[in-house]
């Protein structure tokens, strides 16, 4: 068994993880911090989980943790850098759910958070937890980034035509739209039900703390080449999923487009490429640790449009932590992920 | 392994079975029937399933099911009544989701489902399958008649106090809300987004057909005591969920009413009876096999108000179906349904 | 013009008085203050407003609505108490949307509202603004005590029954549910799309503030004869609309009840009794000021059914408070309140 | 007065029209004609109109539209055309909210509409009714096609750029999401709420049949040059609203393109140009004949971003009806179209 903690344990990262991961058949949960929520029963700040789990709040102190093989962070931006060199100097191996190791530029980093980074130097060994793309250095890393919600998303539509080099790279679109939750669990007057429920609206379109993470992995996969990328979030009112629709135009307009989706994605767990002419629903993922796509080249012209749908707290957060870890400590890459989506 | 039949997967009940069966470490799933889809992949008609089974639908013959140890009937009222006893001759045991075996009497349900009942004899062999009430009797049934879901609630909210006799039977009231799943995956006017969405309304106020099952299960727990029930069911503008809101008379307002339920559902494992001053959401149980519930005494007067939340497709359908066969099979009776539910 | 000037415009109470009071044919909108956004236009924060109104947000001082007609107050409990006096005696009459003026006994306000009332004597002039009730009342009146949601739909529904002694007093039951936005625009937890959005739960079953307000009504309409009531609110998944299931008992079960309640509200403009049978939606009131309700008795038992809906924020609020203008100031009382609800 | 018919008024732009006309000032309601509901009420079929109309449907017959001025069609497509030349030779007037005149050319009209066009001389006489557009033309029609949805939200936000040729043509992308109601008040499965809710999906990114509507208003602004235009709709989990986010290339990056769109619509009275860095929400038009948009050119690229909503049922549907109505009949043009969005 794997033993494990949490580091702020009390948003929807946190719960979805702990969802996850009190049902794992080969974890071991430790200890679950929270700063205000010391002591209170997490059943009781999370009713799904009364009867599964006696665990409370801990206080975050020096020695709650140790004894863990693997800590997640589900913290705020600017938590984990503060904390991550000491576990990793205890031996323990680390997976940040937040954004502090996703950047590998610190300066870019400062730029976007509005803080200086404070272990750059854990920017460089950090491995970028993407499994689609980053399997071997997973299986080895001590610290993890695990992705954004949009990036991964945006990064699995655009990964095999600019890994081919199929479409023009400079001029890419990822319009996406993403349920309330991935703005997480804050008391935010533009998240009630009152303003966001039967409403949308685009938000961010001048630049979005996502885009530069993006923008870093589409550059890799493109070999290096300059990525033009327009990036617009929306928000959906809808709980969880996110959509991503992206365009692209393709350089060699004969290409089989499908072809190279589906050998792309021929070995990955969860990856599912669609038949020709579908249109996935987030719906079809909800609660599932899965991204679904679908290639579409209307009019048969030399736009192509890939729909992408996840779960934002799945395989866009806490799912995706979660094959990190297993991936890391040598589980099967599904253990513990094989639920089916919640439909209706 | 347990051989699995179902008869109708295409309604919300069929997929939210599929969706428990598929994953059910004891069941082999052998054949789902339907008329409409035959021929059809499950995962085409049902996205989440995708990935996760490779069955397609069966025509409805009569030998598709040989060899079945259950067969489920996820059909349309009046259906499963033409075709249980052919299945209980081949020594095939069945559960059935719909209504034909849940009342005793026949002329009761014609008068309520509008059609004469095709084999009321077998009305007094099946079981009602409410564990909490006959988990014996579910044991060594043949024929299991799978309650309601406004049922489920408001039996399992009046259970304890009925049979101690500690309310007056004469003037119970149950108002209850579900979601628009529980209206089944019809194409109806009035359950469309357009019509349901941000909307609230009784319906069926004179006369609901869960009444006379609700009566039936009561009057049984009052030990036979004339029981006066006002049943009025609402459509809330979600997906899943029903919330009962029980009031009843206490006839001994020195009793400890909290400590009747906590007594009595102390080894239920799909019963959780909330602290005092508790609200469950229905939130708090969706996608799980499980009814949470809490009591009060409003201004320490003479009316008890029992709050009853399940998820109508899982312990208010499919789930408490997979219970009756683990009962019915002798399987640990949470075997495939630990799931937490989802949240948010 | 009649001059109208609003304390506290920037809730959901605010901006639909904003709504209704700029295009009312008859008002001249003077000033709308606001300690937080001062200076701000009102169409910023209310985007709806854009081109229908280029005030700004006043700060709260002495003089900005002097030579006002009217002073609306949409501000929280227990601010229009410590201002109304002012108002008063510069000959501004006043309708307050908040609470400091429902309920006649201050102590009783003190106990509910947890802070002790700071002008008792202005709790006997003001005039409880239930149009049905008090309309010769209002006419006349300096201080309006404009009634809050529930207690607006509850009262209505109880009305002509207990007005006539038609059912027993102690033990009526109103089961409310409510749209989340009857909760005020607040950066509540709770409140969130992602908490509330597919969710349902009752609250406040303990003990909620309006059930004082709702018995001093309802005692008053039973010639102060005792009333029992339990009253439990629940939180529905939608933005606006209360839908309230009152329950009683009939002590002359011979009466025509229907008949009652269409005579009651023959003359009523914003009371509109359906036909037998008829199951009232929230929506056909969204916007509207505007109750509907409707009667059943179930399988013609002594139990009486009163389906009530109102749009919380119109005929539950700012509605309510403009028809109460209305009558302050000899207007036609449908004045600038004839929208129709807006469906789908 | 002028005196309205309205053919076809049970679908959701049927009711919105009558929600509209109902309330006009200049409009006497004549007939409204159903084939389906004949002889009953409105109000019983959309009680939000209860104790606003006293009419009850009326069969389709050749004489209960004689004596109107103008004439509604709010039918499926196909079935104006087979009328409207009836009606033009009585002298009355046709406004027609279905597809059958949107076209120009009418073996587009069958390619796209499946069955031949019966009169395609008329297709050249109708007037396309967006107003900002073609306002002179439609004083004085006899026959106004009404834009489709998307293609008034589309062709608002392109409109500018295209007339004075600031972008590329031939790579425009609409990236479109509307609420159900979009659809129509039609009992089809996908729009359940129980499948749509809580849902996010593209749908006909191979060819939607607003596409050639929207491609012929584009090159017509283009003065005829080849417009390239990627459409893909989207179905959002709300009952109303088009959120559409338009793509282009500038090809003169230095131009001021805010001020291009501010003058574009100086004096349009129903499309707001929303300051820099605005992001439109579809809640601030609910139930307002409006069109809000935004400009946006993300990292000061080429590529300028337009953020377009409406009110797919008002300035997307009905609203835009009755604007066409009152210029065609020399009302001022927002007569009976002052209302102001529902928000929250």
């Amino acid at each position: 068994m794997i033993k494990v903690g949490i580091i702020g344990g009390t948003g929807y990262t946190g719960v979805e993880l702990l969802r996850l991961l009190v049902a794992h058949p080969e974890v071991s949960l430790q200890a679950v911090t929270s700063r205000n929520e010391a002591g209170v029963a997490i059943a009781e700040v999370f009713p799904n989980l009364r009867g599964h789990t006696d665990l409370h709040f801990s206080a975050p102190n020096e020695t709650v943790l140790d004894g863990c093989d693997v800590v997640f962070f589900a913290t705020p931006n600017g938590t984990a850098m503060e904390m991550v060199q000491k576990l990793l100097d205890k031996g323990i191996r680390v997976i940040d759910l937040a954004a502090d190791f996703r950047l590998k530029n610190a300066l870019e980093w400062q730029r976007w958070y509005g803080m200086s980074h404070t272990c750059p130097d854990l920017l460089i060994e950090a491995v970028y937890g993407l499994p689609e793309v980053n399997r071997e250095a997973i299986r080895g890393a001590r610290l993890v980034a695990n992705p954004g919600c949009y990036p991964t998303a945006v990064q699995l539509g655009f990964l095999p035509v600019l890994e081919k080099g199929l479409v023009d790279p400079l001029h890419l679109i990822a319009d996406a739209k993403s349920g309330v939750s991935g703005a997480g669990r804050k008391a935010e007057m533009q998240l009630l039900l009152g303003e966001a429920g039967e409403n949308f609206k685009a938000y961010g379109v001048s630049g979005h703390r996502h885009l530069p993470e993006i923008r870093q992995g589409l550059e890799h996969f493109a070999q290096g080449n300059k990525v033009g990328l327009t990036f617009v979030p929306h928000l959906t009112p809808m709980i969880r999923g996110i959509h991503a629709t992206l365009y692209a135009q393709l350089t060699d307009p004969a290409c089989d487009i499908q072809a190279v989706y589906e050998q792309r994605y021929a070995n990955e767990p969860f990856v599912d490429v669609l038949p020709p002419g579908s249109h996935p629903e987030t719906r079809s993922v909800k609660g599932a640790n899965l991204c679904r796509l679908a290639i579409h080249r209307p009019q048969d012209g030399d736009t192509v449009v890939v729909l992408v749908v996840i779960d934002n707290l799945v395989k866009g957060a806490a799912g995706q932590a979660v094959q990190n870890m297993n991936i890391m400590f040598g589980l099967q890459e599904d253990s513990g992920l094989r639920q089916i989506a919640l439909l209706p």
